[in-house]
């Protein structure tokens, strides 16, 4: 495989949204964070989130119960990868607690923040393993999904 | 899911290998993590380990390039997930470097060293996704290969 296929390939498999954020990263790391403020914006409304966990360290468990409208539980359970502080966080679904391979891997969750003179260049990437998981993850809604979170993130740091 | 199902399922999925080694966890840590030592006991004789990479941090590339009696190279490629120093060693195939989801993902390292007055238990653990490539991995000859490497390895610290 040539370098210029292996970009191509990448790119088959991956959905990307960017932001510019009108707030310091540091107030961005926080949210992505913080259990009491992941609750505050992380599912589109009128989804919400019913109980969050972060263990902030590679292998740490990482779990996000988002709650539909009429009160049924969604639990996404998975662990963190890389963690630097105010800058990057990398989790994944393939893998529960401990380095357990999960039952069904999906994607790998990978968000920068970007200092631009005191605002923040977000970007979220979810990388899957398979070109079809990409496109199930982009008609489940992934960009008006996580373009609505991303709004309720900006409101959120706007006023922390 | 219980939990005793879940551990079943975990177990039906894994390979390991424990021994007794008499060096301390210091040098075993040492011929895991250093190429020039990596490539005197990694492949099981007569293949040889023709190159190594030994990026070691969470995400940092790892690539064997294991080399058959006929000269043939087979290169494994992947990424660290968790080090810590003297203790532990986490990687996998699931990713190139980068965090690149990789085509095939096949398993995930577990390497542990504990000290035993003075002594180490070594305990290799390769844990799969399905049962079907744990099965495979076992036939492919884990059982030997791995033993024979943690005999050579065992030889290699003794001398160190």
């Amino acid at each position: 495989m040539t370098a210029a296929n292996e970009a191509a390939s990448a790119a088959d498999r991956e959905l990307v949204l960017t932001r510019m954020i009108d707030a310091p990263r540091e107030k961005l790391f926080r949210a992505w964070t913080e259990p009491d403020l992941l609750v505050q914006w992380f599912a589109p409304l009128p989804w919400t989130t019913s109980a969050v966990e972060v263990d902030l360290r590679p292998g740490g468990r990482s779990l996000f119960v988002m709650r539909d409208p009429d009160g049924k539980d969604y639990p996404n359970m998975g662990v963190y990868l890389e963690v630097v502080k105010n800058e990057k966080l990398v989790f994944t679904d393939a893998y529960t607690e401990g380095w357990q391979p999960s039952e069904k891997p999906f994607f790998t969750g990978i968000i920068t923040f970007e200092d631009v003179g005191g605002k923040t260049r977000y970007t979220a990437r979810a990388r899957h393993w398979t070109v079809e998981n990409r496109d199930m993850h982009e008609k489940m809604g992934f960009h008006e999904g996580w373009g609505q979170c991303a709004d309720q993130l900006a409101a959120l740091v706007a006023k922390i």
